[in-house]
């Protein structure tokens, strides 16, 4: 089987942290080969700073699988990265951006077969002319075919618990207008395909949160239910897809109730946001749905204040549970869709 | 000690089968003395449609204690009561109605420490001249010394978790312009005033949620935080209000961080309740805060589809963890207050 390819994410941040401790304890976690898009001098370096006795090997892709056993495989980009831990420095941008970009166009090659990003800094991208409101879109760009970009939709995945927020980082004033009738119907489209092809499940059951308090009550509170998401619901279900709702948002995350379905949709950041982490906190996976690549991510960001510690935001049991779910996650996802 | 004042709520949902259930199991589940405002013939219908076995006696509310032991003790409101689960009937508001005020008005009295309410029907009030958004406020209205109406506050609580929404059942879209400075101020000073004087908790933490993702990042993810939010804890704080925030909602609720807090506050309803209700479905206690007497409630509906039907929403372990932490809450209320 192909490996897995990883980003190396912000220097700054705890992603290369996680990177090499994942390595170092990759014979206990039981984890697949992979392989680092990043940049082997800093990641040497920073090995160094955390104590962790590794060896890092500059290599051509190809030379993954038979690398890792010795040494952690880097495919090393062109550029300049200092350890600078909690430090962001925007000169590392072209390493920062050039990994994911050499790591997309790997898996698409089938030369990985899935790419697991370590959590960017946007703002030290963006004065290098990345132009992507988010990682998730810089890869739908990195992806796209001919110039139709597909849509990423952003899937959180806590054992049997998936959830998708159908809008995320945008004030919450905005998500109203947001929520509109194609949004709906593009979105859910890409979680039905996914879940079939990707995930295995052969008709899966989506059920969707309502936007208001009690989904609106027939209207009584809030009119998005009855002007936009019925009828959203309603065609989709004319094209064959098991949609159910809209339902009311704060029991719908009751587990006899989520349970009642393959992925659950919420209208907004919190929606979905709140019952994953209540239950799981950061044990969950960020899954894109959407791409023509495998891609999952860890959900925390580059806890600046952490990098370079050793203190990791993890115990090790988040560390075994979690890192290898994630890595287990993709197996699965490849394994069903194989 | 006082006992408790049960109202009986919409005769044609649930409310009254529980409270039949819970005093044909009062021995088992060691519940407090109580008695139900409500109708007496109407409750000894419904007892016999359930094919429960008890006596139900008409009393004075001063005989509440010396019958609870034999019958469950009934203060008879006049008007009429047909026994039509699931159907309700405008012809019974009158009775819905009166035993709410006369049930406030007992423990106003001090002949009940507390009234514990049954979910009520609004549609089925409006016509019968009851004007109020909901069964809270029409509480306060109750409460008013001369025309100042208290405040109320809507608290949920399941074991050591305590939350409020600061708005509740309006439209999301409407949310962000409801969360004003004076709300802000004016719940949370209820909060910490309430959680000292009712819960003997000298000096309570209060978590106060932001309204948009991740608190708003700063202002990156909307203005609120900034504008409104920021401000009102800081004037709040020098007040001595131990409050933080405004707190990323997502991570908010995940047990090792809200435990920093005596009570979570949070922006909209479904913030609120996703979390309480995802952990604890409906074994959650609504507690009403600023009022001049103690009331709390379940924190469910009239289950219309259940009236009647012996089909109680709720498995053994609820009545007995639940209806008993409401009870016990009560107590407890009682107890830190006295």
């Amino acid at each position: 089987m192909a490996p897995l390819a990883l980003t190396m994410g912000e220097p700054a941040g705890i992603g290369p942290d996680l990177i090499l401790q994942l390595f170092a304890d990759r014979q206990s976690l039981g984890l697949p080969v992979f392989a680092v898009y990043g940049h082997a001098g800093f990641l040497a370096a920073r090995a160094e700073r955390l104590g962790l006795n590794i060896d890092i090997e500059a290599i051509a892709p190809e030379d993954a699988t038979e690398t890792f056993q010795r040494a952690l495989p880097v495919i090393d980009i062109v550029g300049d990265v200092d350890d600078t831990p909690g430090d962001p420095d925007p000169n590392t941008a072209p390493v920062v951006v050039g990994a994911i970009a050499q790591a997309v166009e790997a898996v698409q090659t089938g030369l990985f077969r899935g790419v697991v990003t370590a959590p960017i800094h946007k703002a030290a991208l963006y004065g290098a002319g990345f132009e992507y409101p988010g990682h998730t879109e810089f890869l739908a760009a990195l992806c796209a075919d001919d110039d139709a970009v597909p849509l990423p939709v952003m899937m959180l995945v806590h054992d049997d618990l998936r959830t998708v927020p159908l809008t995320i980082h945008i004030p919450l004033a905005a998500v109203p207008e947001q929520i509109t009738h194609e949004l709906i119907l593009d979105t859910i489209r890409v979680i039905a395909r996914d879940l079939s092809a990707r995930f295995g499940i052969a008709k899966p059951r989506i059920g969707v949160a309502g936007l208001n308090p009690h989904a609106g009550e027939d209207g009584m509170i809030g009119s998005e239910e009855v002007d936009t998401i019925i009828p959203a619901l309603a065609a989709l279900r004319r094209e064959g897809i098991d949609v159910f709702g809209p339902l009311s948002a704060d029991t719908l995350f009751y587990p006899p109730h989520w349970r009642n379905y393959d992925c659950v949709v919420a209208m907004y950041h919190d929606q979905a946001l709140i019952p994953i982490k209540t239950v799981a906190f950061d044990a969950g996976v960020n899954v894109t749905l959407g791409l023509p690549i495998v891609r999952t991510s860890p959900d925390h960001g580059t806890a600046f204040s952490l990098a370079g510690t050793g203190r990791l935001p993890l115990t090790p049991c988040w560390r075994r549970s979690v890192w290898r779910t994630r890595f287990h996650e993709s197996d699965r996802w490849f394994t069903s869709a194989s």
